[in-house]
């Protein structure tokens, strides 16, 4: 067989309408508002609170990631076909994917192989709207309060304590500093700025942590936009914006249905990066999943230090979900990354580097179990050229610490290459599962990075900034330190530092800046050099980007 | 009966499924993409070349627009409602409402009363996504110029010529002129930038003008965005854009298809504004139209010195489409706030200040009928205000010319209102029309700039500031000055200052520059005070909206 790629495999697929995938699920058909033949948004009355205590819920996070790829989401979407295969009742939960890594480095985010979500491209560009939406919303926030500024300033803003940055769904490093309300006087008061990825707003953190519109109301309202002269927190509220907002909002809201290649519904919702934000697909697309499936499987971004935390500290506390059990994923060659091998060098045999990479594994599925109290089994996914002494090496390090670690061919096989996994997950879900967190509410909010710091990343120590400190104090002062705290972190390294793979120990984690995000309700933690806008590649993915003249799209991954 | 609101009428519609609207047209299902039950996108497919050239076309415009309202797309819908009532197979051919005006002054654009095209609040909000695909490829483009230059510049790119702006779909002064590209040495490179409404952006153009895919291609390659150090022309095409571009650009490309609250089809796709952009509907809305129905009515932005100006000097001409008859809209209301009277007053009858209003309205006349040699009828749209001696008036003056005044009174009534205007119409597309154009291809640049002063707008000079002068020269040693002219001028004034009402003479044109559209195909020539990116009120519309708990929306005109 010739070997196709991600998107010609999509191409060839043969889609089930959408329609019939929700009359599967048991959608009322006047619930379902189809976007095409094979999208539709559902109704968030097809939400059965009910429901969903009894159905299980699966958490598939990963090992740090490397340039060699992990297959965090094509492990999900296998997963959850393989659940189907055996009978199951399922359904996935995913994020959907940012413009900003289609068109940047990384490609589009819908798995991979035989283990797709689709219809891809239509998934990777635009899909139902929501990312356009949520921009909307926050740039009119934010225009609205520079024209509450420049027509008088009745609240008293002080231009320089302005804390919401306009966004675009574009990796565009040239819009991360910039001077605005240049000109004349008509144009505007001038101040510094900046713009940062949709994906790291706190209107998308909102969007995925509402439960509702009146709920979706209120978290807008709540958010801190600026202080004034006199240091006082200024609200959407304050500005008026929050009925125009939610007009923006108010479709976007809608969880997303698709199917996968084996046609296993995927609800596929919201979408914060795990590194520079919260990184779970909305709670409404992990409820309306719940309501329809025995089962739900769910990804949460980057490594299970960045995405699976927050799914578990921040929305698992505040919205109450809690998983069954968590599938952390791997693969024999990050591991070989982790323990020092070059990316050209991944295709030779390497048991000692894997060894040398396994503590970064290890530590990830020793949070899982030990931190936080999950059932956890490892999917170890399979690579052409990985070798039976790595695996079976992986397979027994994983098994010293009482965790299984499954072969998945998922990627190749679709999921007939998954049902060992499934196997290990069915039988996971039937233990009962009592999430612990990392930190308590009640820490301040100096002890909850310090808790996250030694418990979860392995450091020793936090240095926090003063201009942070400043923050903090004045967290502390507005009664919001019974916040969650959402980690902007590199991805690379369980420290702030990407050089540091595998499993480092006693490093300090710096604090350069603090913000509170009122509505969503999390305090927003920058460490090290990590940026909310990130740019493009010398050769950006958009470059290899085409369309032919009956509209089919090709070169995008 | 108690007045309801726009919105509350369109909420108290009847729709019937846009799958019965698209079957009624006669169009394949398998060429609609619903979008919801209520919206559709038409592929590109159902357009048939052979029965455009049959059909008739009717173009509405108006006077020029004072803070009164003329009602312009209420006349258009009503327009096509009646034809309807009247047997006729027809379509209609509209713009997309940008988000601009509807949280900032005007509100939105879908008609009024009962001659309304539904869902309002979705085709105000979003719609299908088009304007957000357009800003999407805009800013994409905008990013990959910005990171050639940061990544080395092999172009030899001089970062002051940079011609493209960054575009967002919302009146923001505060981005008019920015510096972006400050910080560190990883954060871009400083520059002088700025943003502009998505409504005014090239790329809105070229969607408008572009008959296939090819051809937006080939139209988005030729868009100029730069200039290197030796002031050569820097093509999107040159920086590897225009297939990334165009896959953000594939599905939005198709027609969208909604009604009007008669059921009547509305094709409602692309919008420029006609004051800083060329003021059309998608060329492929008129094609499609026309493909399907006998009658298609399209409307072209604000006053016909603009909207109908660009129709027919630039769509026109680049696409070969001639309308049969034009409808100038105008209202006793706006006639007497071009005589003189503040917009408090306008509930007194005032003959003397009809008749000293009437000038504007009979010179657009006047252009429609004799520079353009259209047959052409006014639409007088009616308020209860409006005394029989006022409309008495008119109907008289424009009978003195040779134009029948119709009276319209579809905001009240819908396509009943406007039977009588539709059968003049019907009667003028019976007779022969052969279009003329204001000014020819191979007049120099700035002859083109004095004939529509000279014919269109009735002023005498026109004065071009040096900085134009030398685009001008440019534009000549490229060899583009055969390309059409789109002038960004104020719509409440014949001239480029917005306080001379009615009918001014004598007057000069300030040009204070120029830039070419190598890639939609025209010359855009900026004169007086024109920004092409709005600003919002101190009392932004925005704020007057709200959504209730059941996603209600209120608030929105």
């Amino acid at each position: 067989m010739a070997h196709l790629s991600d998107i010609e495999i999509a191409q060839q697929a043969e889609l089930a309408p959408v329609t019939q995938i929700a009359e599967d699920l048991g959608i009322d058909s006047t619930l379902v508002d189809s976007y095409g033949r094979y999208k539709a948004k559902i109704d968030l009355a097809a939400i059965d609170e009910t429901k969903i205590e009894s159905n299980k819920l699966v958490l598939v996070t990963a090992m740090s990631p490397t340039p060699a790829g992990e297959g965090k989401t094509t492990t999900t979407v296998g997963l959850a076909d393989a659940l189907r295969q055996l009978g199951k009742n399922v359904s996935m939960a995913l994020r959907e994917p940012s413009l900003g890594p289609v068109f940047g480095l990384k490609g589009g985010a819908c798995g991979g192989g035989y283990a797709q979500v689709v219809p891809m491209e239509d998934i990777n560009l635009h899909f139902t709207g929501d990312f356009h939406a949520i921009s909307a919303a926050n740039n009119l926030l934010a225009a609205m309060l520079d024209n509450h500024i420049y027509q008088g300033n009745e609240l008293g803003i002080n231009p320089k304590r302005v804390v919401i940055k306009r966004c675009v769904d574009m990796n565009d490093r040239q819009l991360r500093h910039v001077v605005d309300g240049l000109g004349s006087p008509v144009d505007g008061v001038s101040r510094e700025d900046g713009f940062e990825i949709t994906v790291a707003s706190e209107v998308m953190a909102i969007f995925c942590l509402a439960t509702s519109i009146p709920d979706l109301k209120e978290k807008l309202g709540n958010m801190i936009v600026a202080y004034t002269y006199d240091q006082q927190p200024v609200t959407a509220r304050d500005l008026g914006a929050v009925g125009a907002m939610t007009a923006l909002l108010k479709e976007a809201i809608k969880p997303n249905l698709v199917q996968s290649l084996e046609h296993t519904p995927a609800i596929v919702h919201g979408g914060p990066f795990a590194n520079i934000a919260h990184g779970c697909n909305s709670i409404l697309a992990t409820k309306l999943s719940r309501s329809l499936s025995e089962y739900t499987v769910t990804e949460a971004g980057f490594g299970a230090d960045l995405g699976a935390e927050k799914f578990l500290d921040i929305m698992c506390r505040i919205t109450g979900t809690r998983p069954n059990c968590s599938v952390v994923v791997g693969t024999v060659r990050a591991l070989k990354m982790h323990g020092g091998v070059a990316k050209t060098d991944l295709d030779q045999e390497n048991v000692d580097a894997v060894k040398a990479g396994l503590p970064n594994l290890l530590k990830h599925v020793e949070n899982m179990v030990e931190v936080y109290q999950l059932p956890t089994v490892v999917a170890l996914n399979l690579f052409p050229t990985d070798t039976e002494a790595e695996i079976a090496l992986v397979i027994e390090e994983c098994a010293r610490r009482g965790v299984q670690c499954v072969r998945s061919e998922v990627w190749a096989r679709g999921g007939a290459g998954g049902v060992d996994l499934a196997r290990e997950v069915i039988r996971l879900c039937e233990s009962p599962a009592e999430v612990s967190f990392a930190y308590q509410d009640d820490d301040s909010v100096e002890e909850k990075i310090n808790q996250l710091v030694q418990r979860v990343y392995g450091g020793s120590a936090v240095e926090i900034a003063p201009k942070a400190q400043r923050v903090i104090a004045m967290i502390e002062k507005m009664g919001l330190s019974h916040l969650p705290i959402c980690m902007a972190k590199t991805q690379y390294s369980f420290s702030d530092d990407p050089r540091l793979l595998g499993s480092p120990r006693d490093f300090t984690l710096h604090v350069k800046n603090v913000k509170v995000n009122a509505g969503a309700g999390f305090i927003v933690v920058y460490t090290g050099d990590i940026l909310t806008m990130p740019g493009l590649p010398r050769v950006p993915a958009a470059a290899r980007i085409d369309v032919d003249e009956r509209g089919t799209i090709s070169g995008l991954f």
